[in-house]
């Protein structure tokens, strides 16, 4: 391809950021994808963004092809200068939120999702990591710009009457303002998860593992877009995944689909068991520092406080996605009348995974909590 | 002095890595410090460490100068392919270690400390450094050569009976066995700590505050030999202060000097108390993230999470200066029959302070460890 006289390319992305263009040898008919990172937003020239966001994405999707080849693209070529990396043409998948909104089923999804979480999440960790090294992988994915969009998109707009870009449906304020805006026990739980998001450098995240940012098709599954890939705690990833899940089931059940609505719950549950049972499997295989390879009871703490974290912030990713700037089309795509009750439901399951979340242990604990709010708004 | 033709420099440190000279111009009398990092230690050629650290001490130096110049030497100059810096010559100071082995009373230190840390911690930290600034300053103080130091020597080798440089008096050695090697407990406290040092990236600290570090005069407090600063939790620093002032008081206890150990005593108190009074000051006048700005439950909640890793580490710096490679001479300089008692003390008190750390709110619930301990022993 590197000499072909007669490529093609036609940009085929749409996101807020960046330029995504498929670059095809129309002699061959290979293609490759080229993401490139400009100076300002892709929606706005008026957002100046560092283009070390796709040095960021590039080295993170490095990173997991060494260790999941299976779950991310390949990339091919890095240009610094240029600001883009060339990457697998993934054409034949779907993005998954957009087929889960046709109700589609995916039954391998759990068992994908919680392999890439367990195989990447923990060996880029203290547990695993040498320690110096994993400081300098700290140094190198220091992410302050877009680390700083999740802080003001998800940690604090959605619970401030001021000074926000929240979107309330008029039907929903006062919903809104009693859970939320003045909600002072909610926004003290807030605070804390705020802050262990600003200072736990537990694990290289993805930073924005919600289901627009996973390629899929019946068979396999392929995460993209780690450019808010930073150390952080590893709840948050998981926590987005249960998150825009539970965006999933609420679209089905406001859609009646009820066997849809039904492997969500199970994928919900399945994705944190296995997720706990693959982690557990790759501590005990690799785990190195001294305290980690030795005492199963630091290894069950361990991963407890990971089930705290994932709770909490599935929770933030919930109500962020509802109140905050950016939606999520599982449910801005309701008729109105549904989407002012798919959004109460999502709040109230948010909360409780915000202020329960030293409760939860297994998966049935989060699809309880589903479970039990549909059945209070019914 | 820089155009002098009449200079004279003499070593006068003695410390393990660096090199520190006093500079002197023959004609004026003026003096200043020129301290230089080589590419090995100084006790051993064999030793390889990068001289990055003097570039980390100088910046840490110079950031602490500028919140509290009363309390940390001025730095003049800093000459990277040197490797050394010029700083402020405190030639009438006294190492703070050595004067208290002389049983002196410092009246102020309680509050010169205790304005030190609120002045010099809450300021680096997401509560009140911009977060964008903060990664920054995060990325600037990443310290790997000098934090394994202390993660091999204060928190892991005093755990564990093989694979260390313990060094533990013949008497004591069922002792230690029974209360840190075999401590499965205790153990898993100290992991926990561990991991929070290796990941809770808090605000810049110090690294290295024990009495060692600091020079003194019965008006003057003044903290140098930042050389291990890099962030983690505050708790850290306030609890290697605490510690320390723990083996001025077994000292003062083992020669009998009560006027002294009873100074001690309010002296831990008032560090703990006077620090949480200024740092609440600090808080109400700059915080600038709007949780911490808005809420003073969240403060509370911040302040003791501050407290159990104070506790925490105390006990983890008590331990180590026990039953590790580095001695302190409170402790060592005692007759051999009071030193082996002094051990097992200072490791009694390691231990609550350890495993009951979330419940230490105030002062004198340090202080009340001590005594509690000093009468099991009698």
């Amino acid at each position: 391809m590197r000499d072909s006289n007669n490529l093609e390319a036609i940009e085929i992305g749409d996101g807020n950021l960046n330029y995504v263009f498929r670059v095809k040898d129309l002699d061959t008919k290979k293609s490759v994808i080229v993401k490139q990172a400009g100076h300002t937003a892709r929606i706005s020239e008026d957002i100046k963004l560092s283009t070390d966001r796709i040095r960021i994405e590039t080295r993170a999707l490095q990173l997991s092809y060494e260790r999941t080849p299976h779950f991310v693209p390949k990339i091919y070529l890095f240009d610094e200068v240029m600001s883009c990396c060339a990457m697998e043409d993934l054409g034949d998948f779907t993005i998954m939120r957009t087929a889960l909104m046709d109700h589609q089923i995916f039954p391998n999804f759990a068992d994908h999702i919680s392999t890439y979480m367990a195989e990447n999440l923990l060996p880029s960790s203290d547990v695993i990591m040498e320690h110096k090294e994993k400081k300098k992988c700290v140094e190198t994915f220091i992410n302050p710009e877009l680390c700083e969009i999740s802080e003001d998109l998800v940690f604090t707009e959605p619970y401030f009457d001021q000074n926000n870009r929240n979107e309330v449906l008029d039907e929903n304020i006062q919903f809104v303002k009693e859970c939320l805006y003045e909600n002072e026990p909610l926004k003290l739980e807030v605070a804390k998860l705020k802050y262990l998001f600003l200072t736990k450098a537990q694990s290289l995240l993805h930073g924005d593992l919600h289901t627009g940012s996973i390629f899929i098709t019946e068979k396999e599954t392929k995460v993209i877009d780690p450019e808010f890939a930073f150390y952080g705690p590893i709840g948050y990833d998981v926590g987005n995944v249960i998150a825009n899940l539970t965006f999933s089931w609420v679209n089905g059940l406001a859609n009646n689909k009820i066997e849809f609505s039904q492997w969500i719950e199970d994928t919900i549950q399945e994705t944190v068991d296995l997720f706990q049972v693959k982690f557990k499997e790759v501590w005990k295989r690799e785990a190195r520092e001294i305290f980690a390879a030795k005492t199963d009871e630091f290894m069950e703490y361990y991963l407890q406080d990971i089930m705290n974290d994932t709770a909490g912030m599935a929770g933030l990713e919930l109500n962020r996605r509802i109140v905050g700037l950016a939606k999520v089309k599982d449910i801005t795509g309701l008729d109105h009348h549904q989407r002012i009750k798919a959004e109460k439901i999502c709040i109230s399951i948010a909360n409780r995974f915000i202020l329960n979340r030293h409760q939860y242990t297994k998966g049935i604990d989060f699809v309880q909590v589903l479970q039990e709010v549909k059945e209070d708004f019914q």
